[in-house]
């Protein structure tokens, strides 16, 4: 597997291109004639753009996306749907595509009426600088951020087993309101893969279950999520398993980068579980420990309080015996175990207890917790809780 | 209903101390020969005293509880427990009291031995302070204060179907750590009334689930939740729903303190959710608005977010149609209907969002969400997301 520039433009044949005026941004990505999937937020209160895109890739067929940042066109009623279709008919009309094959998708404040003509010039100036390259996937990238610190990208090439090269890339915003099950956040993925679309819908589901679901930064869960495939055939080549590993990889990376990107982060988390009876266990623990407020707090202040990491464990309501269970600290340079079978290491003038203190200082840090029952594992991806989170969210709208 | 003077000293018979050093304090509650039951963390890591003090009310009797803060005695193994039952040893040789009729409460920091010999000399200190007087009861609500900053004392009065009048006294602490199910809180609940164990449990059972498992500040749940009731039988008059009702009064009150002194709150809020088709389906709504963090800073920031709310009861899985949701927003002063029958009242240039401008500025504010299917409610209790949780718990053990 090697990394590769062009994010979404690395796959031969997509177009892409984003602009920005103000509080908005449109992306547009093309990839004519593709099979997609698509997988969308389990919030009951659904924004007009994902009623409009489910739509769309129903039939499993796709050829562009139209996405805008800075209104969320969510709880707009009949107003709402019209406005999402007439962006999906502008980039429709102006490409000559089908109205059917173009999915569209919004982020940013719920409840306001979309500003179609500032949404309406961004798409026309978007639309006329599509094309392939590099510049035009960080366009891409660029346009659908909102509170998003950095922009989002990733592309990868790798070999199938017949020995032939397929290339996937990916963009994505989303930085607060992320939660189980993908709380604002979109990613658009593109690939040269040659799949039917059920066969991309249980690679997506799959891949999306261990990375972008295990995204936590502060619980909220949005209206408005979306991660959609779209795959060209250009490759000419079948899916295998080594497509859905690279896909996980792909998908695993911009999970990261949303993690790292949370609002306010000043600390990249990782919490990963072991050891447990099922993998739901291990998924229920990873996220009770990486949504903690008092962990989130602990590692924003440098604090080893980590019997707030037992407590949430316990609270997850997984399987679980306090007296087998192992939990280490470890950064980049240095790892350490702090309690081993029930039992505190790091205490009051142990080495051990300095080491961990030393970790927590760090900016990149991971918790591993041995459940000691089973074989199950699953990791979880998050960060600190920062005076910052409160003032960007406290301040959001006004 | 009569609100007196007292705490758990308001209800004859009861005697009580507090004392505090440094980090730590002690309680001491004596209720002779009362009938007791309790409810407990449905945490899967469980302190000592929680293990202790389900042991000694099983036979549904208790005469007495010793509490102390600065130190959880939780993941603290075998001499945790040794600990823990010493502590009710010493204050049953002091009083002469079979120490099967003691309960063990501890609250703060997780993972450290208890300092014996601190404890010690409090318990010592407090069991001779011990009397019937509002000061004592006052003594006792603050030793078991941890991060709180106010001390939560509550009693009332009040006379039953057959005339005669009964009394029910509470005190509580807890500010952070409080979510569904009781997060570090313990509340100590005295009454005269003349019930058996069962009938106590069944009366506390279901005060508790509509009061303090309403009450969420930060989401995470503790491993030492403790609500214990004591009834002495003064009263020489039974349960009836008079009792119940009050029971709940008394607890909704005390936990209306919890969520006032959430860890850093600036305001508080209450979430009523009605119109479900079900009480779970109520409570899961007001719970999801109320734990909401981007709700909890839009109310710290005075920012009239109010699509966070809509995506809040979304999320929470309820049954549920947008087309036909309501929401008011209300303060002590003033009410608005920000959203009518899934219609925005409250839009740019209307009075209504100059108004909900305005609520969205004082410090208690209620949020009332209309569902629209069926007669069922529930009210959660909350408070803001500010600088100050963070501040707290980045520096909690250090």
């Amino acid at each position: 597997m090697k990394i590769i520039k062009g994010g979404i433009c690395a796959v031969e044949g997509v177009l892409a291109a984003g602009s920005c005026e103000n509080d908005y941004g449109v992306a547009v990505i093309v990839c004519e004639k593709s099979t997609a999937s698509a997988v969308f937020t389990s919030n009951k209160v659904v924004a007009a753009p994902v009623i409009i895109t489910k739509e769309a890739v129903k039939d499993g067929k796709l050829s562009a996306i139209v996405a805008n940042s800075g209104n969320a066109n969510c709880f707009t009623g009949n107003k709402g749907l019209e406005n999402g279709r007439s962006m999906a008919y502008k980039v429709a009309y102006k490409l000559k595509l089908n109205v059917k094959d173009v999915a569209v998708s919004s982020t940013g404040v719920i409840g306001r009426e979309l500003p179609m003509n500032i949404i309406n010039n961004l798409i026309d100036n978007t639309v006329d600088n599509l094309e392939n390259s590099i510049q035009a996937s960080a366009n891409a990238a660029k346009a659908i951020m909102t509170t998003d610190t950095f922009s989002k990208e990733f592309a990868i090439e790798t070999k199938l087993k017949n020995g032939k090269k397929i290339r996937i890339g990916g963009i994505c915003k989303g930085s607060g309101m992320i939660a189980p099950n993908m709380g604002t956040m979109l990613a658009f993925i593109t690939t040269d893969i040659n799949a039917t679309s059920q066969e991309l819908e249980n690679a997506l589901k799959k891949a999306v279950n261990s990375t972008f679901n295990m995204v936590v930064v502060d619980g909220d869960e949005s209206t408005n999520d979306t991660v959609v495939i779209m795959a060209n055939g250009k490759s000419n080549t079948s899916i295998d398993e080594n497509f859905q590993e690279a896909l996980e990889y792909v998908c695993s990376k911009l999970a990261k980068m949303l993690a790292k990107d949370g609002e306010g982060a000043t600390k990249y988390m990782e919490v990963e579980v072991k050891g447990t009876s099922t993998n739901k266990d291990a998924q229920n623990a990873a996220k009770a420990v990486v949504s903690s407020s008092l962990v989130k707090t602990a590692l924003f202040g440098a604090d080893l309080n980590w019997g707030r990491i037992v407590a949430a464990v316990g609270y997850s309501g997984i399987e679980m015996d306090e007296k087998i269970i192992s939990i280490s600290l470890k950064s980049k340079k240095h790892s350490v175990k702090i309690v081993e079978l029930g039992v505190v290491n790091a205490f009051e003038g142990t080495q051990e207890l300095l080491d961990a203190e030393n970790i927590m200082k760090e900016k990149d840090i991971k918790i591993i917790i041995n459940i000691g029952l089973g074989n199950c594992k699953a990791t979880a991806y998050g960060c600190d809780l920062s005076y910052d989170y409160i003032k960007i969210n406290a301040e959001y709208t006004t």
